[in-house]
């Protein structure tokens, strides 16, 4: 999920769907702690660890176009795994790299996009162990899979939302698509910390938009939100983007809606905003976190501005719109 | 690697060369035992085990065509790597699915295509525990990553044969396009029951060809071989292909170098080998098991038949044909 072309325009539901009936019923073992469904599985590995495991993929044409540097596609494709693995409050481990390569790619292009994955995988200190090329009548994709690692039960699950509890995400958001999908920092390192220092209910990456990611992260935990639309950290790009009119949403439905930020979500005990909120940013000084709303009992997402309380019935773009 | 149709005309070399510089350098870490080169890689997962990572991908018109039955190609895409994780003499433990999906693809076919990786899940004791699915604006491909298990050290590698090991192959050999590639079974229990009876010295599955594989196992190993031809079991497929003339190659050559038979090639002590046919025999009836030559010192194939002694200059069919 998460593709910033294409998959928007059909409806993000068909996909959904689609994945909902395929993956019914899936076999499991005596060893699977989580199957799909959360942004990774998580398997048994002996008395003292669980692994992560993840896979994800993206197209030439789709995910990104043949005019993107490469080096800048191998990064991103690298960097969406250690999204999810973070999170998950994860630590990365190893990475399997499959390509499907058309005949007429320029060799060169392909050195750039393994240079993107070496640089991402050196500087989280990830091994690339295995992959495949394969030969395709269709455009470039590649598929990544890969490891990460959890203490026993420390897998912070898009499950563990309580009712009060606060909702906090990293960075800015919205307008990803003037650049930022392609050159983010995944948050691992924010990540590591959380999971250290706080007791984090429930995180998830946002790879879907802000809205559409609460809504996962609130299904999962049969809870609702409440998001206050001032402090939302809306980025300088969507702001540019509304103002200039290279995008129709305002900047504030960009936040909201548009996907592939690749910051994390995550809920903590109300008690522990301020005392996170300090240590942050002494942590963190040039990453803006923000509390933006709260966990609520009733299983709807809503959005309180100047005129009050009002249902945010995102389903995508479209609906958005039209509330 | 081991397409079936399409990687052969242009060329096995242009790809190996590919892969070759591409996953020079590749990042490593301290609990990576093995990475690209083997069947599949190894990465330490705790005091009591190591884990198995494979990934394998199969695009439409290049490994099946959409004609071929839905659910016998989901049985294919994860029985390749049923056939790399027992070719390290390995347990399967869990897989993730990417698909790309095109739009003009008919639901059922996936729903087939899934029926096919459950069956085949279900059958090994594996678990499907996550997944990715992309819309692509090219064919059909899935990308499946697999885990599997084996106890420290006791992996076997490409790389262990020694020179005067008995090599040893089971099933038959040749013809895999009529058939047998889209609906094979994995070697999973052989291989367990091997490596527990037996010390195997190394071990490879046959995707690329008899010739080509026992190339990768010797050049792994820096040993040579001699294979002795009245020994090497030609599939009845083979036999008829050659004989209908539907194959341009003789049964022998087919049997050497056709890809995708997915059995295992492997090497055990000299002195092991008929108390090794005894007791196969025994544990699997049905499935045969032959002893085809031994491994040599100088590092090059031979082939002996009733005219003597000569080299095996295997580089794909080409070379064969004109030797």
């Amino acid at each position: 999920m998460g593709a910033l072309l294409g998959l928007r325009e059909q409806g993000m539901n068909r996909e959904v769907e689609l994945i909902k009936s395929l993956t019914q019923g899936l076999p499991r073992r005596q060893d699977t702690i989580l199957g799909v469904g959360d942004d990774c599985a998580i398997v048994k590995a002996g008395p003292e660890q669980e692994w992560l495991l993840k896979t994800d993929a993206m197209a030439e044409g789709v995910h990104f176009l043949r005019d993107d540097p490469a080096v800048m596609v191998g990064r991103k494709a690298i960097s969406r795994l250690l999204s999810d693995v973070a999170a998950m409050g994860g630590e990365p481990g190893s990475v399997l790299v499959t390509i499907g390569v058309p005949k007429d790619l320029d060799p060169a292009w392909l050195d750039g996009f393994y240079e993107g994955l070496r640089d991402v995988a050196k500087h989280h200190e990830l091994a690339i162990v295995g992959g495949e090329t394969i030969q395709t009548p269709g455009p470039f994709f590649c598929s990544l899979a890969m490891t990460g690692h959890v203490q026993p039960g420390k897998a912070i699950l898009r499950s563990g939302a309580r009712v009060r509890d606060a909702i906090f995400v990293t960075g800015d958001l919205g307008g990803s698509i003037a650049g930022k999908h392609l050159n983010f920092e995944p948050r691992i390192r924010e990540s590591r910390w959380l999971v250290k220092q706080f007791e984090i209910h429930a995180m998830i990456d946002l790879s879907d938009g802000l809205a559409g990611d609460l809504r996962h992260l609130c299904e999962a935990s049969e809870v609702g939100a409440e998001l206050w639309t001032s402090f939302i950290p809306i980025s300088r790009s969507a702001k540019q983007r509304a103002q200039s009119g290279e995008s129709p949403l305002p900047a504030l439905a960009a936040a909201l809606s548009d996907g592939e930020d690749f910051e994390l979500l995550f809920t903590v005990d109300p008690s522990e905003a301020v005392r996170l909120k300090d240590a942050w940013k002494e942590a963190f000084p040039e990453t803006p976190l923000s509390c933006i709303g709260r966990i609520m009992e009733q299983p709807r997402l809503m959005l309180r501005d100047d005129q009050g309380l009002r249902p945010l019935t995102l389903d995508g773009y479209d609906h958005f719109n039209a509330s």
